[in-house]
Parts: structure tokens; C-alpha cells; sequence
């Protein structure tokens, strides 16, 4: 781990610095395979699936016979695990419902704002080593509570043609309305245009490796929207003398097993503090299963060491963490002042593992600094707002002189010509 | 105008089709500049400012002495109506203001989520024929209510290194911090990467031409969020017996006039209107100042027939416009049903120009059909949405559980582990 004592401000732009992708030659593969999936629909989805997972299925839909099989396959103490977690999630996500907006600006003109569902979205899921059952959660319960019509998921089987059953238990137990056995820049890209079996979406969500990152920003090309831009998952832990060492060493190495390219970093006014979580990890290393990934971030992590909470809280902001664990004895000081982060885990008894699985929080998040302008997956990014506006007679009398005079001085005549129109015939 | 009576539903996605911009070429120019300014920075800017805007500016910040005379240059009378719109576009984005949301998902397991401004936003208001101030009011306005600390805006000057008076005294109304005399590209490089005289920004707002939108594209791969991909302006008008045909008229050349590639759709259920219209468009078409834009948009028109109100409904939510005109006597109808669109404007005294300046509703909107998935700007638009989360030594025995068991079915161990230690140690 490396320790950096008292940065200078004028170093911290380095230190909150994230690995640079460059994904040239990725683009390349995901602009010829958005090419095929457009004019070749299904064709190159099987051709691609073959190519990429090793794989050729008959049918890509998920049957009702397969969702029945799955649920039976999931232990009863997985089932209830899931259910527990579906609960807290919805108590969450429902409370942001937001309602009808009403304001009448001036005298018979009465604005007003309301939210409506997305009519169609796209959930990726990915495949890989670890079956991500829980970010099924978090984004088919909230699409379900907006009350999107169409959720489409797609998702890689394995290479008997087979997608994980705690996986297909939790999107059916979610609302997920249809479910392909499709995964990697083919989903993306047939979720975008569409083909003879798979629909088309108005708004892609979820996580995935940089060919998905990639495809994803083809499909913000192509019309459709996404939830946001993706990069390597991050934990920024800050930590007083009130900490818990072995738990903080704990939080650092659960985001560190996430992959190599995880983002670790623990902020300090506490020199002891330093050590012992810096001994701690080691020893909590050894016992990992995923031990060798989770040695690759680790020896990349940062400990800082800063004089001041001050100082600290600017540092962080400065950073824009994804998850931000925060141990303090004056936690108010960091909860008001932080501007920039994903979501907050507040106290030694909330692990960031908490907001991943079952506290009700939703664990898609922004990284790599957008935090500072993104907001994480909630109930709104299912909804869009749209106004509405209804004038009276009097209502364009009241503010139809200012329309005209704003018009004509923008030089837009015919803009002023549709109020002179209604004010004549008044 | 082109007169489309009965399409059948197979056709109704050429009839929603915009036209394609292909960008291949403006891409290369873009990419190079952005990729100028980044390594020259201000000197980058000077070269492109000199290029396309033909004009050398010893200082490209917009001094308080040059708002002073600007102050001075704007009639009282348009002060008047500047003022006048301000304050209702305030009181309706005040309105959107919402509250901390908490909820305590379990015993002892208290979840809530804050929305906090972003920090650092960039305006772009254009150049060219239209000045458009009103722009100004429709961004500044909510970045302000928002409390966004950093509120610059780029505009190109004119050839005398000048800035539209209107636009400068509806900046300093609004709270804009800072004001750069920058258009186009080398503007929303500027932004993006920041340059010893302009600012970085987190997110970047606001209209232009295919080189900005493709620019605001570059944005966004280089960390930047912005408001929405752009695309050009729509009308669609729904109108029954119960409209009258000059106002549905002069609302459409309102459209026309904004250039020539604007979207103008009329939809009705009654064939006098269909006509009445028509004759009315080519009547006051000829009074028009930009009746040469215009033209041109208005012979791209679309004027349809359908037989029934719900067919008239499904195909403007097929067709998602930015503004929506709703003449109807069955307004609830329409109302309650649409699904996409971006602005609403709904009755024969409400024009879509009373939204462009002066009802209180945003004129940012999505256009191209992307009111499926986007919202138009609103408050939410300048801030982003935290998450936070506070267990108690009880919640995480009431949650803990349901997490090891996840974690482990996922094969995280190391966020198992993190639950683990904290239950042990209770």
C-alpha cells in the first residue's frame, strides 16, 4: 500500500488521478459488431454469442420452464436473503416517488410538472465469475415501482446455454418481463436496435467490462439513453481514531476483490490509525479467495495521512468517490460538507457491503469522479419529467406583452406573431 | 406541405423519422481541436476564436465595466419582460425543490438520499442571427436555485469582440459568475478541460449547431456530463374541431422559423382543420421575416388525418415530440395518455412561445424523439442525488445475514467478510 503523508494541494489532482483507459482498438470490434447487429439482427447475434461465448443456443428467450427450474435450483436461505434485500430496496425506492407539481406563475397561467415511466428499458447483466443476482435487484425494482411497461434483461449463458438460477430467481421475483440469453456489445447492441427477437429499448442500465462501456456509449450514439458512464469500481474510506481497524482493513479488501483495476483509499488524521489498518489488510489478505485479485488493487491502494478534518473533507471532494465509509466522532462535519460521492456508509456497523446487497440503498453508482455530476441509480433515472402549460384568456394577457417584446428582440417575428394572434382576438 | 390521411401503422416509423445527420467529417475537426486546446490551452482558443469567429481578443472574459454599458444599452421595456419571465421561470423551478427522503428500511437500519448542487456548471449560449438571452434566463435561472457555485457561460462574440447587450444583462440578472467571449468547438473544449483563463466544469448546458452537439459529445468522453444530445427543434400539434386555425397556424410557422431543418407535424381528427390550417400557413407565411427559413421547414411539414383520438395518441407517443400543442375538447384525455413528449401546451390560448420566454416552463427539451428516456432541464438538472446509510449495532444483526448468505452465493467472500467481523465483534 503506498502511504502519502500531507499531500500539497497542488498533488492531489495526481492522487485522485484514476487509470486512463484507452479503448481504440475496442472501438473498432464494437463499431462492426453495431454494423452486423443493425442490418443482420438475430444472424449476428447468434454469430457474435457463438464467437464470444462459446455457445449456440436454439431459442434466446428465456422459457417459463427455465424460470420454474431456476427457482427450484436457489436454497430456500438464498431465496429469503434475496427477498429480504427486494423489500428494503422497494421501502426505499417507493418513498422517491415525487408528485404533480403545480404552480400557477402568474394570473391564468398555470404550469405543472409530472413524472411518467420509461416505456421500454434494457437491464445488462453480466456474466463472468460472480453471478450478479443483486444488481438485478437494483435495477428491475426500481424500474418496476416507475412503472416501465417493457423490462427487457439480456444477460450471457454459461456454455451449456444456461444463465445462473439465483439470477433468473431474481428477475422473475422482480417484474423482469422478458429475459435473453445474450450478453457482452451484441446485447447492447441489439437491446439499441432491436431485432426480429429481441426489442428495442429507450434506455440501457448496468454494469459490465470496457467492450460493454464502450457499447454503451455507441448507444447513446444510436438514440437510446443509458444510466451512465462506467469504470472501475472505488471505496474511499475516512477514518479517526474512532475507527475500527480491522473492520475498516475489511471494507478496503471487499472492494479490492472486486477486480485489479479497484480503486482503494483510505484518508486519515490518525498516524496509528495508518498502521494498523495497513496490518490488519495483510492479515485479512491471506485468507481470500480471491486473494490474488484483491493483492493487484491492494498494492495500489493509498493510505493519506492529513493534519486536519478540513483538509481531508476537501481531499475527498477533490476525489468524488463512488462509496465513501466514513468513521468519524464528528461525522455531522463530513455528512453536511461532502459534495461529492455516490453513496455514504456512516459508522463501524455500516459496511459498504450493506449498500450492495439488503440495506435499500441501490449500488449502482457513478465512479472514476463522476459523482460530481452524476447521480446514482434511483426511482427517477426510470422516469422522465415532462411540463405542461395551460394559458386562459387572461392568463396571455398577463404575460403576453413580455412573449412579444423577448420575441421580436431575439428577432423571432413569427414567435410573436402566434401571441399578437390570441391577444387580437381577445 | 405534405397531406397524409389514414397511415397505416407499418408506415408510422418513417412518418416519426427525423432527418439522419451524418458527422463523419465534422467528428475528425472536432476531435482535433479538442484535442488543441487540451495541450495549448488558451492559445488553442485565441487560434480557433481568430478561425471561425474571425475576431482577435486581447481578453476573452467579459469585464463588469462591459455589463455596466451592456446594463445600460437594453431598453427598460425589455428589462421588463426579462424581469417579468425570470421571476415565473423561478417560482416553477423553486417549486421542484425536494426534501431529504428517509426511511428506516429495517430496525436500525436508516437509509436516506440528499440532493446536493453540482459544484462547477458551464452554460453555452450561441451566436449567430437570434440572440438568444431568453436561453440564458432558462439555464442560470434553476443552476442558481440549484446552488451551483460556479455558474460560467461561453458566447461567441461578434466582430467587434462584442456580446449581445441582452444576453449580458440576463447573465448578470441570473447569477452567472463568469462570462467568456468562446463559441462553438474550441468553447466546450474550453470547458472541458479548462485553460489557464476558463474554468473546468462538471456539466456543461445548452444549444448549438452539429459542431457543438457533436463537441458536447467529446465532452462526455472526457468526463463532462452534459444536459442532453441535440438534435433540431419540433412542433406536433394536436387539434380538433374545437382549434382555431390561424392560432394553430402561427404556432406552426413559430416552429418553422427556428431553420430550416425544423420538425413541424400537424395531427388532427377533422379534415376542414386539416385544410383550414393549411390555407392559414400559406397566408401568413408571406408576412414572415424569416420566411425564407421558414419555407423550407413548412414544405417538409406534415400535415396527417387520422379517424380516431386514441389512433391520433398512439402516434404521438410514437413519435415522442419536443412540444406538444393540444387543441382538443377531450384535453384530459390527451393529457392523462401521452407518454413522451417534452412540453405540453394545451388549449387555443396557450402558444408554444409563452414556454420559449415566459409560462415558467423550461425551453430546454428533448427533441428526436429522445423525450422516450429524457427529461427536459429542470432543477434536478444542476444537481445530483447522494445516497446515504447509518446501521446501528442491531440493524446489522437484522440485515447481516441476508448479506453473508448473498455475498457468498456471488462469490465475494471479502464481503462476506466485512459483515462477518462486525456481527462477531457484537
Amino acid at each position: 500500500m503506498k502511504k502519502i503523508y500531507n499531500p500539497q494541494p497542488e498533488t492531489w489532482s495526481d492522487i485522485c488521478k484514476r487509470p486512463t483507459q484507452t479503448f481504440t482498438d475496442v472501438e473498432e470490434t464494437v463499431k462492426q459488431i453495431f454494423k452486423e447487429v443493425q442490418q443482420k439482427g438475430d444472424k449476428a447475434i447468434a454469430k457474435y454469442t457463438s464467437f464470444f461465448d462459446g455457445v449456440t443456443l436454439e431459442n434466446i428467450q428465456v422459457t417459463s420452464e427455465e424460470i420454474e427450474i431456476a427457482k427450484k435450483e436457489v436454497s430456500n436461505e438464498l431465496k429469503e436473503a434475496i427477498q429480504l434485500a427486494k423489500s428494503n430496496i422497494e421501502q426505499f425506492h417507493a418513498a422517491q416517488k415525487t408528485g404533480k407539481i403545480e404552480v400557477e406563475t402568474a394570473i391564468g397561467v398555470t404550469c405543472w410538472q409530472e413524472k411518467r415511466p420509461i416505456q421500454k428499458v434494457g437491464l445488462y447483466i453480466p456474466g463472468g465469475t460472480a453471478p450478479l443476482f443483486s444488481t438485478v435487484l437494483m435495477l428491475a425494482v426500481p424500474a418496476k415501482l416507475a412503472g416501465c411497461q417493457e423490462i427487457v434483461m439480456c444477460s450471457p449463458s454459461d456454455k451449456n446455454g444456461k444463465i445462473n438460477a439465483a439470477i433468473l430467481y431474481a428477475a422473475d421475483l422482480c417484474g423482469v418481463t422478458k429475459i435473453y440469453k445474450v450478453g457482452g456489445i451484441q446485447a447492447i447492441a441489439g437491446m439499441t436496435f432491436g431485432t426480429a427477437t429481441i426489442p428495442q429499448v429507450y434506455k440501457i442500465f448496468g454494469p459490465g467490462n470496457q467492450f460493454v462501456t464502450i457499447a454503451k456509449q455507441f448507444a447513446t450514439q444510436n438514440g437510446v439513453a443509458i444510466d451512465m458512464p462506467a469504470g472501475p469500481s472505488e471505496l474511499l474510506v475516512y477514518a479517526d481514531e474512532t475507527a475500527i481497524p480491522s473492520f475498516v482493513a475489511s471494507d478496503l479488501l471487499s472492494q479490492a476483490e472486486h477486480g485489479k483495476d479497484s480503486q482503494v483509499i483510505l484518508v486519515t488524521t490518525n498516524k496509528n490509525i495508518l498502521n494498523d489498518v495497513e496490518e490488519e489488510v495483510y492479515k485479512q489478505l491471506k485468507e481470500l479467495p480471491r486473494q490474488e485479485i484483491a493483492q493487484v488493487a491492494i498494492n495500489n491502494s493509498k493510505l493519506i495521512f492529513v493534519e486536519t478534518e478540513k483538509t481531508a473533507l476537501s481531499l475527498i471532494n477533490e476525489y468524488g468517490p463512488e462509496h465513501f465509509i466514513l468513521c468519524s466522532q464528528n461525522e455531522d462535519y463530513f455528512i453536511d460538507g461532502i459534495q461529492n460521492a455516490g453513496s455514504i456508509f456512516i459508522g463501524n456497523y455500516t459496511p459498504e457491503s450493506a449498500g450492495d446487497y439488503a440495506s435499500g440503498t441501490n449500488h449502482t453508482l457513478p465512479t472514476n469522479g463522476y459523482s460530481k455530476s452524476y447521480s446514482g441509480v434511483n426511482l427517477d433515472s426510470f422516469l422522465k419529467a415532462m411540463t405542461f402549460q395551460k394559458i386562459s384568456n387572461e392568463g396571455i394577457q398577463n404575460i403576453g406583452k413580455a412573449i412579444e417584446v423577448m420575441a421580436e428582440a431575439e428577432g423571432l417575428q413569427a414567435h410573436k406573431n402566434a401571441v399578437s394572434l390570441r391577444l387580437k382576438n381577445n
